[in-house]
């Protein structure tokens, strides 16, 4: 069997923590130099081990093992969010490296069968919604829509920032479909539940949809000095008794493992002395469920329709996205199952990701799955994230033990 | 008498009204290219009736009348709030042109008593909390505080735009309190009290004070999809909390004119799929009674109180201001009264100012007061402020018979 090597796992992770450092995790924006080093770097590490290895027109790294026996598809992202942490990404890709190291050092499949390793660009959306490196490899991304695409930090646009790290003119791959039994991401879980259950391994059951909306109301600026109490039509106001009513009602219709979020609020023109003419809310919630995002859903509309019968500010309701839960494949899960069994036997349950990950892009156009080490502290998109090198070694076993039996059919 | 002529004032606002014209407002931000014009043509208007008019080093515009007998001062900022209405301030200033026109032609007034017109620079707080001209004038602005000040649209410092208006090097006029029987500002309610009772004229009684607060509260920062709703410290939601029962309590603590406003909100990082680490609420509260500002201060320490003891998110409040209310000196307001009462008999009340003004400045050094005329619908900062063009004429009569009167001692 092909064997992870935990102490190469953990000097690459060590290594690439030292690009972009920020604190204790790091600050590695897509298309960053720090960021473009990584891919560099990640190209060449394949070609030693035989791979035919480029950075495409995106900025996805491909490397493509030799041979054309079955393959798997494996890796993650490697750009972080902004003063982020260091495994949210970079884990996943090492993984992956480690597992075409191993297989490439596997006599029994060297030269055959093996793993191609892929680093996406901008799962964590630097320019808009996040995903372009997998929705472009799958086949979703249109150059229309590039054309469209800014930083959100003021670097310009995507166009702008692909000619600055000197990918102008570079095609952007297509997936091989035929040459895969399918798609493998490791991730850290970035929630707490894998440690406060006592568990080293998480695999991924389904990956939950994000349903996410803009809730506006409308009222009148004024004078917040002259204007009477009796006669104000205070949007921001409005905001707030409905956001009351989210958190009144939400529990009540919520699934166990549901989530949700106001995670901005916007009051115009957010002065001390004027009282806002218009309030808008971010407001996401996730489930696995359809049913339950439905019902949720549902609740959502009713309350709108409730602050409308309140008065006096007008609310409305624009859906920013309405994705659906990506279903994980059976087999891939059977096989970290097996895996995490094996190594470390009573260590692992199955599970629901709360996060979004490359592996729901890639699920819809082939098996896939994923397997989650814990998060110190439940952490992530915050220097602070963290993972026991214990948890990351073993977490590397499972992974590249998994790999090899699928390639090998055992 | 000295007598207004409601012709000329009309014609000067609508003349005013062309300068910086935004919809059916303007926009004249202190010391844009409009803002000096209107105080260049100030200045000519003032020359021209044989005052000594200059623009000092911080752009006041002061026209000192001929004669050492008794004067009166008179005005208010001629700047604009962004994007807003056409009256708020320039009212005051051409008002006050025109009570000093009424006084030249005056015979009995002419080359000894009269009107000193001021145009104070940016009452609105283009730069930082505002009154800067005022303050100069008064003596309460340090050269140290100027060097501070920066524009709150990206203009840059203070000192760089009034390089770029050309008033480098001038120095700062201080105001001559022996010479003064006192200061007289008339200004738009921007409320709707006036219209709301049928009335044309609101003599001043005192202006409120306004207390205003940074409430913030400090969470985790986490993964919107990840985490636990049972394991959150959402920031955010602790604000939501917080404001929910600012809106319960105040009522019940508040006087029959207190007035209480949310202005902003901010969530720390703001983003769709964060868990808001931090938020901040700018509050404030006005009201013209010390004991009830005080009670109203008590309320909200409490529910800070509430707050923390609460949980999960620790709550802080600092003070970003407490002034004092300005009361408005008694034979001023029994001039103004004196007046409305013989020009537009039963249509004239007594009521505070829920707004600030340059006129509590100017009552800290000598006897000041203030004439409102309606607002329609009670709306300002906004473009589509707006008084009847009878209202307007009515309170230039008012306030040129009010000066007459005091100027005359009958």
């Amino acid at each position: 069997m092909a064997k992870a090597d935990p102490d190469r796992v953990l000097r690459d992770l060590y290594m690439l923590r030292e690009v972009g450092r920020f604190k204790t995790g790091v600050h590695r924006p897509t298309l960053s130099p720090d960021d473009m080093q990584t891919r560099e770097w990640l190209a060449g590490e394949l070609r030693a081990i035989g791979h035919e290895a480029t950075i495409d027109g995106i900025a996805n790294v491909y490397g493509k093992a030799p041979g054309d026996g079955p393959h798997l598809l494996c890796g993650s992202h490697i750009e972080s969010q902004n003063e982020a942490g260091w495994l949210d990404g970079a884990l996943g890709v090492v993984y992956a490296l480690e597992a075409a190291r191993a297989c490439a050092e596997d006599p029994d499949l060297t030269g055959k069968s093996g793993v191609d390793v892929m680093a996406f660009a901008d799962e964590e959306g630097h320019f808009s919604g996040g995903f372009i490196g997998s929705q472009s490899f799958v086949g979703d991304l249109s150059d229309a829509r590039i054309e469209e695409l800014e930083d959100r930090s003021g670097r310009g646009s995507l166009r702008h920032c692909l000619d600055q790290a000197g990918l102008a003119g570079r095609p952007r791959l297509q997936i091989e479909r035929d040459r895969y039994k399918g798609f493998l991401e490791a991730h850290i879980e970035q929630g707490d539940w894998l440690e406060s259950q006592g568990l080293g391994i998480g695999v991924v059951t389904s990956i939950v949809a994000i349903w996410q909306y803009a809730v506006r109301f409308e009222g009148t600026q004024n004078h917040a000095g002259t204007t009477r109490m009796a006669i104000r039509r205070d949007a921001g106001r409005a905001l707030m008794e409905f956001w009351r009513r989210i958190e009144e009602e939400f529990p009540n219709a919520a699934a166990e493992r549901s989530v949700w979020t106001v995670g901005g609020v916007t009051l115009d023109p957010g002065a001390p002395s004027i009282i806002p003419g218009g309030a808008e809310m971010l407001f996401q919630f996730r489930d696995a469920d359809p049913e339950v995002l439905n019902r949720l859903k549902s609740l959502l509309e009713s309350l709108v329709q409730e602050a409308n019968d309140r008065g006096p500010c007008p609310c409305s309701l624009e859906v920013l996205g309405e994705n659906t839960p990506a279903v994980m494949a059976p087999e891939l899960q059977a096989a970290l199952t097996a895996s995490a069994q094996e190594i470390t036997p009573g260590n692992h349950a199955l599970m629901p990701s709360g996060a979004g990950h490359d592996a729901q892009l890639l699920a819809r156009v082939m098996p896939s799955a994923m397997l989650f080490v814990p998060s110190i502290g439940g952490i992530s998109h915050h220097w602070s994230e963290d993972t026991s090198d214990a948890d990351i070694a073993l977490g590397a076993q499972v992974y590249v033990d998994a790999v090899s039996r699928l390639l090998k059919g055992t």
